[in-house]
């Protein structure tokens, strides 16, 4: 009897790309809050959310997972990962939510778990400045003044560049935030004439517990979207920069919440 | 109103991971026929298929892919992939099948198109031996006497090793055989109380056409599984090692058959 | 006793980066031959050569190695690599000379190789789109019609793209040539004071036996050099583009003739 | 007139490999101290030094790199690398040093200003656990029972694997240590005749300055060498393993000083 939360699967599961939930997560997170054209904003949301407001925030995130047994942080060439995420603003009947209409992480588990909760996830290639424990010319620090950059390539194409000074000590999380992102779960038929009927199609909502957040510093920043022949995250490009975060966070992620089914 | 035949969606649908079918792909294989234990061969069939034999196939392929546009193998950068392919042997209702139980690829979107076929998809390195038109030392020829290696290695740890020597030409392709595989496609549901109960779970047969296949080579092969911590393709460790073979060949895929549903 | 060519030394030697020489080589070559400024190519020229005209060539090629033993090919995680060279026309003594201003190459041992020719090696993604034995789609041909595309990428900045359309077989290689290109090797030193005074400063040129080369076609190209914060080759953008080639071949490097100390 | 302290020299020498020292550093540190056969360090040292003590040391760093301009932080695609490094223990005229027979880093840059200062580097795939400001499953902590892991990966095997759980302050790093290092500088000559005998090789020191460390926690380690086909960091497997280490700290490197040169 085969076993596995996912492909592949063997007699004993452990082979699954992406292990059974729960699933851990602690990350290094830089973000930069924008605002793009209401026309991008509007053209990017699912018919299922209505127009909220321009508001967007772009996130750099080093990610480091674990399952319920907890080793897979002392095998970093398995849960190491790095991940940028944009987020525009929606509602949801009535409600403020975020979508997010492009991501890219640098690894197949965290992508296969990523398409489960209707992340739309790609490859890229993501780089952020490091912060240190001591000072010096090349050691950026997690305090007011210091900074940190960050940069998105895809295909072997720069997509994107950021760069946050921080300044002063923060209340609350940039927005919008992933926390409460509203996702489409897509999976495709290949079948002839059903390339357009999915089977499954979904709108979704992200629940995550355990939530817990470090020191959260804010600055200002600067935020780039270079063109790009054929990605489309340039339609979002940056009109207005508003503040840049940087903090530590962690998380745990064992259900989600259908919306609504979106197969005619 | 957004489009795209996977995530990520937007107004066009050229941001879509993977892109609309028909998807034609060519292909330089390196392969290796080879014998693993029964019982580890029965052990990875799903219940729906039954024994037939404890023939294998490793399969090692640098690939180009391309959409009916058919520029996309003029931006290599996004259009070249490597993979390895591990097929054993199955009978569907009384005919002989292939079935994957694991398969490595270098690229995301190649994984993407994998996983809505049902192809167990995850990320590793593939390095195989280029053919040269010229001779000399580093020069290997796709003719009688040339070797060629190949090697798979998965989260930086060396899983495969193999060697095969050209002698003669083939009248045959070896067995099992992509072409006719019978794969599982699997999605799996994240909400609470559903973790075991997927949103999609089926056996399907694969269905390509356009098929070419260039001058098949076939000699002798070693072929070497090491262990791993996590993997468990070692399962599938060569009893005795048959032929080794290479050739080109080119098909295009459009279209799957729904055997059975898996779901209770 | 310690041994080796290079770095590291062991009593063996054998884990020496460049294992000493004869280096034997084979590669698939794509190239597009341009002019460029004639004070962009004056500018990039070592005082010890004179301008010659402003004829350049852009090279993309895919590498396999060996040593005498022979066997690195079968070990093509070893011995592959990819390679983007620039040369530019230069005059040494009367005598016509290609010159190196850039190259870059995606493995270490390749890099140390080159740098001990006057190579000035650099880390880039370089990629180039195959031809098949097969047709279709997705497999280019070597032969007349047959399109290759081929990218250069250096620090996750896209820095060359490159197209060529074969149409005709061609008598002769592209010019500038890097089998008869003259070098630089510099070697600097670290000690405070000497920053400015390598150890090690003269004008090589490169020997090579044993050409093999297979048929050459040739045919119309397009190259354009992406603008780049801080790498230089934009200074060569093509003012007019020529021929496009497409061609294998092998040589063995175990030789080097030194023409100039440069030190003074 | 073309400058750069490396190749490539331009008339900007903007686009020289390594940049003009001063190079300022900055780097996360794992490492475990560990005894091997006496026989293997002896045969490991060069003639120039005498042993000393089976004491060796891994070590496996992330770094972040700045010259005096020090923008290159804010590119971490540029100026981050990871690396690891094995030390011995020897003795030069009665003074007991450090001396580094194999060293692996993951960038161009890294490597050449690694051989200006005689580090025999080669490239390698290093991870290593990260700390994060927060709690959970995922993060680690660098606080007494914080885990973490490291691994070394060369041309797709796997040599390395180390852990190490802190449990308490240390006053001081461990031994042997990188900063008081004697390296040999060696750059070959290829012209026929000249392979045995090379344009440099000398015994040097390093030097660096403005050495900053932060808080040392010290704790239990494992340490384990995989056989390898062909790199010989085997030899040195750990017979006793000694603590594990973690701190952050930052130097900067100017200068050097040579000790003997070891031409015939």
């Amino acid at each position: 009897m085969l076993q596995g939360y996912t492909l592949p699967q063997t007699p004993t599961g452990r082979s699954s790309l992406a292990p059974r939930p729960p699933w851990h997560y602690a990350g290094d997170c830089l973000a930069v809050e924008f605002e793009a054209s209401p026309q991008a904003v509007r053209a990017l949301l699912p018919s299922a959310l209505e127009f909220e407001s321009e508001h967007c925030c772009a996130y750099f995130i080093e990610w480091q997972f674990a399952t319920d047994d907890g080793d897979e942080p002392l095998e970093p060439a398995t849960s190491q990962y790095k991940e940028s995420i944009f987020l525009i603003s929606g509602l949801f009947r009535g409600e403020k939510v975020a979508f997010c209409p492009f991501i890219w992480v640098d690894q197949d588990v965290s992508l296969m778990r990523g398409l489960i909760q209707g992340w739309p996830k790609q490859f890229g290639s993501i780089w952020v400045t490091h912060a240190y424990a001591v000072a010096g010319k090349a050691a950026s620090r997690h305090a007011p003044g210091g900074s940190f950059g960050a940069s998105l390539t895809v295909k072997d194409r720069r997509l994107v560049d950021a760069l946050v000074t921080l300044r002063e000590p923060s209340p609350s999380l940039p927005w919008p935030s992933f926390a409460k992102a509203v996702n489409l779960r897509l999976f495709p038929n290949l079948a002839r004439g059903l390339h357009d009927k999915p089977a499954l199609f979904e709108l979704v909502r992200l629940k995550s517990r355990d939530v817990q957040v470090g020191p959260i510093l804010k600055g200002e920043a600067t935020l780039y979207f270079h063109d790009h022949p054929r990605l489309e995250l340039p339609l979002l490009k940056p009109v207005t920069i508003g503040a840049g975060y940087r903090f530590s966070f962690a998380l745990t992620v064992d259900d989600l919440e259908t919306l609504m089914d979106l197969r005619e």
